[in-house]
């Protein structure tokens, strides 16, 4: 499948598989447009045109198959197989990361992290040796590895992404508080709390102005 | 105002801050619907619907004034000040998140930390001290916070996000991995580091269908 799919449809791809396996889960058999719409916040218009970019799922007033959606979705989002990941940045958030118990179960498995400072090197998180970062381009290219997880502080972000491409790195999560330049065909996804707490103080300040007392 | 704002336009509030912001540092003056839409992956028609709810910002054919809608946004989004926030979980990942950069210069100060584990009470991380979740709620009360960070393992969240609501706190960021469920008038938001994994595996998949090699 060749066809260039809008990015904003890709990113909204793990919400409709977050919402399904709500759905298979409860023994849902089949959804409609309208009801994955209501779910994912969007009209069933735009649900039957996301759908239709990967090929045809729904019959016309059937609405979708909810197992067999999922297994296709899954299929060509690529997480219906095991992904390794490396990390870089053994500090206080890359030591949580590494124990973080939310990658394994969905198929990420993070196998090696690299750091600069000598007093981590050696030790082991999570069953991961920390290794120095000098080490990164054999070892990533040794374990054949494409998705890199970045937990350095912001002024390094740039640099440690930039080994990372060199390395052949192309799926980069960035936890660093500073967005990163990379060359085309390495996407990064930047992990920012911040944005969502700002979606939320809107709301605060709406029940603030609407009279409803100081929050 | 009172108009229900759609939550999926309360959730792009912040990347078009995000957007004017840089905007604004490289010194441009006016933004069309167009150039918005490009730079929010989204169409000139939905920009203009989605400010429509705030306000009648733009000229007829002259564009957005970029530092105006920036202010006016930063005002309806309640970004313009300054906002308390607690933080319950003092583990690995809490204290990365109490020592991380990116909250206080965006005006969100983490101000006070609870934990259950008595070997962790009474330590101090950048200048907040770990407090017994025993006090939670009246040191939430007598700081008039209302806005929590949950931080503590998955089988732990919705019982802390109980508490947290009980304290009067309306605002959560939640890092578990786990979706805790909260009354009406509560808003969620989950850093899920995995969406953002499962939106770049698409790429990394599609390259290798269109043989450009195993990825």
């Amino acid at each position: 499948m060749v066809t260039t799919i809008p990015e904003v449809v890709v990113l909204r791809l793990p919400l409709y598989v977050r919402v399904l396996v709500a759905l298979d889960a409860r023994g849902q058999v089949v959804v409609s447009s309208q009801e994955l719409g209501s779910l994912l916040h969007a009209t069933p218009a735009q649900i039957r045109k996301d759908l239709s970019y990967f090929g045809r799922f729904g019959k016309q007033g059937r609405g979708y198959q909810v197992s067999n959606l999922l297994m296709e979705l899954r299929h060509i989002m690529g997480i219906d197989r095991e992904w390794s990941v490396v990390l870089v940045g053994v500090g206080q958030l890359g030591g949580a990361i590494l124990t973080y118990g939310g990658f394994a179960p969905q198929g990420f498995n993070i196998v090696a992290a690299f750091d600069a400072d000598p007093s981590k090197l050696g030790g082991s998180i999570g069953n991961v040796v920390v290794q120095d970062i000098a080490r990164l381009k054999p070892e990533v290219q040794r374990l054949g590895v494409h998705i890199g997880i970045v937990a350095v502080p912001a002024a390094h972000c740039q640099q440690v992404v930039d080994q990372l491409v060199d390395c052949g790195v192309r799926a980069i999560l960035n936890y660093a508080p500073y967005q990163p330049l990379t060359p085309p065909g390495v996407w990064v996804r930047d992990i920012d709390p911040v944005v969502a707490l700002q979606s939320m103080t809107y709301h605060l300040n709406a029940a603030e102005d609407w009279g409803l007392g100081r929050v």
